[in-house]
């Protein structure tokens, strides 16, 4: 099996230096870590400490609460946790063998038994309590969340309605754009695709013919993206449960304990079959392609920009990377990701700002590209009783073909 | 004026001995020290942040954000603050003659000059100072930008669309229920409003002749309601600006800074008019009404189950307060306030859960009424390009004639 990403420097950092190697090497193992523990802190939380808030209840509202089957429900969750733990144990295996040194030294497949992996786990915890190290940040563990509800966004019958809103339109324009282009010779047209997340829609553009790369700063999404693009063999062969960690607003039972079963195609396959117009790249967007120069046909943000601490970075990097006259398609909103992080501080522009900013930049907008009218929800519980919508913007920007000299504004 | 609140132990804590009174009145300047201390929080965090952040980018970053406005931007936010503040201030000194041992010494009114309340409040923050507080309490710094939304909401015409949506059903449900008793004898029929918030519904209830009190728990809501419906004597007589606080999905710096206008009804003139059939009661619903037996001819319930730590309790205070055949009138959400609350824990139940729990508690659920397909915001910024829609139940419960025996089970 082919493994078709190229994991360079997942966290941004350089391993030139070895501080910044070791660095690396303890930011990868915290990741680790929170998928280990997704099993205990799970239990904990979901279950546990609600048992024990049902417990502590007087007698007669305890006895309502079993009574009307909330504890049959809680002891249905902790099983369904086993389930989630279970795939995010295939993640942490099927990744160790990528990292140098591997934080874990067998893969699941060579291992000779279940209790090989219980004891490996354990070790590598006692490691973590003897550096004085928490078994798991607790931020990190709220990131597992993030990552089964995109596994539901990008591989899942359930995300594929969002995806018709979000990722069709993006497809569409470029298909449409290089409509010159036959399909034959497809593949010598570049699209990058910074914040790639789970990989689904740098793949499509890569099965519409276009050579494609994904670019993604998350180790936890770069090592789930790695799974389920190269370690599925089948479709739906994998059951998550997504929804046992919402208890608002939620109708029934069932809609709470429902799986999803992914992936709903089998990139594996088309791996398999030749497809080597597709790869991935670890790191953050601005570093990594820091030395490309007018090499990419076109770019594609996705519900990206918003990650910006500096947009005006973000701008510019889109603009240099470009060929002159290639495009930038953009779809998504303005959540600024860095807003409302205590100690951190970022640049959030309005639609309007940033408009004024691109041109400035050196693009030119195509007025006509512009929609405002796209509402899609991103990673929505479809049965939730609360719905996030997105009024998400959708433009195309041009390089100009003269280049604009920024220095000498 | 005639104040028609019923400031009665406020965080339900009761007032009888004199630790709990001292506690109380911590509790209060803490929520006082959050009014007067946001011009100078949100200065920093809107304002000041900000600009640091744009000192410190790149200078080339730095010249293309001057371009498109953005400081220009920050500078409008400034001034606005000074808006937001001057109607907390207002609340502070209208409320301060309702505490024994008035936390401030003068009301606003009474002040000869601006520069008593400067000196005053300089003097508050100085004792807080002194006995090692902090100047506010961080959390209690976001519930001024909920005042700011329930403003919107309860008492503005952009808050008209969320109010039909589900005031509506709610009046309309009173309306017929009651279609027996003639309007002019409507005020023999007493309707509890819990979780009353800024007390448009409740006033809308007395408006239509009902006897009606809003219950609330929260000072922040308590003292804001006080003051928009016993003190603001025009319709429209204040501009807020909301929006200022939120810097993601923003179209443009219009929709950002927007004002909007409040009250768009006037409860003072009403009162004035010899409106006495309205009050409002502050403290926890369950502690509030633990010694109400069957006098309440309906309880409205709206947003309000889910901030319930045990809702068997708040479903048993609302069956032994109502009078047989008592009719529940309830439509919100299912939110559990106290889900994702670091250290606290509480018994979420789905929408079917709750609703066998309400049958086994005694009530009979008319099935004809229920409605399921109410969408609706809630203290929506209309022009956000990030919508919540909440799926809302609506719902009416009736006490059975026959009393059940609880204890029997």
């Amino acid at each position: 099996m082919q493994s078709l990403q190229e994991q360079s420097c997942g966290n941004g950092h350089s391993v030139d230096e070895n501080d910044d190697y070791e660095l690396e090497k303890q930011a990868i193992n915290d990741i680790v870590a929170a998928f280990l523990y997704y099993k205990t802190y799970s239990s904990k939380a979901l279950v546990y400490n609600r048992l024990k808030q049902i417990d502590s209840l007087p007698e007669s509202h305890r006895k309502q609460i079993v009574q009307i089957g909330t504890i049959h429900k809680l002891k249905a969750i902790e099983k369904l946790i086993d389930s989630n733990y279970s795939l995010f144990l295939n993640i942490v295996y099927q990744n160790s063998i990528i990292f140098e040194d591997g934080i874990l030294k067998n893969d699941i497949e060579s291992s000779e038994t279940v209790y090989d992996n219980i004891k490996e786990i354990s070790e590598f915890f006692s490691l973590r309590r003897s550096k004085g190290l928490p078994p798991a940040l607790p931020h990190h563990l709220d990131k597992l969340k993030s990552i089964l509800n995109s596994f539901v966004r990008d591989w899942s019958d359930e995300g594929a309605r969002e995806r018709e809103l979000t990722y069709t339109p993006v497809l569409q324009a470029l298909e449409d754009i290089f409509s010159d282009c036959p399909v034959s010779n497809r593949s010598s047209l570049k699209v990058l695709v910074p914040g790639a997340g789970l990989g689904r829609l740098a793949f499509e553009i890569a099965s519409r013919g276009f050579t494609c790369q994904g670019n993604e700063f998350s180790y936890f999404m770069l090592m789930s993206s790695n799974y389920i693009l190269n370690h599925c063999k089948e479709k739906f062969e994998i059951n998550i449960y997504p929804f046992i960690h919402q208890f608002s607003n939620v109708l029934n039972t069932e809609d709470q304990l429902r799986p999803v079963s992914i992936p709903d195609i089998s990139p594996f396959q088309s791996f398999n079959n030749g497809m080597n117009n597709f790869s991935m790249a670890g790191g953050d967007f601005v570093q990594v392609y820091q030395d490309d120069n007018e090499i990419w046909d076109a770019v594609v943000t996705c519900f990206f920009i918003d990650t910006a601490k500096n947009p005006v970075h973000y701008l510019e990097t889109i603009y240099k990377i470009l060929k002159k006259g290639g495009v930038w398609i953009n779809i998504g909103p303005l959540l600024w990701h860095f807003e409302d992080i205590p100690g951190e501080s970022s640049v959030e522009l309005t639609f309007q700002e940033l408009m004024v900013l691109i041109s400035n930049v050196g693009f030119s907008v195509d007025i006509k590209s512009i929609k405002m009218d796209i509402q899609s929800p991103y990673s929505e519980n479809k049965k939730s009783m609360l719905k996030y919508i997105y009024n998400t913007p959708f433009f195309i920007a041009r390089k100009k073909e003269v280049n604009m000299d920024l220095a000498a504004e």
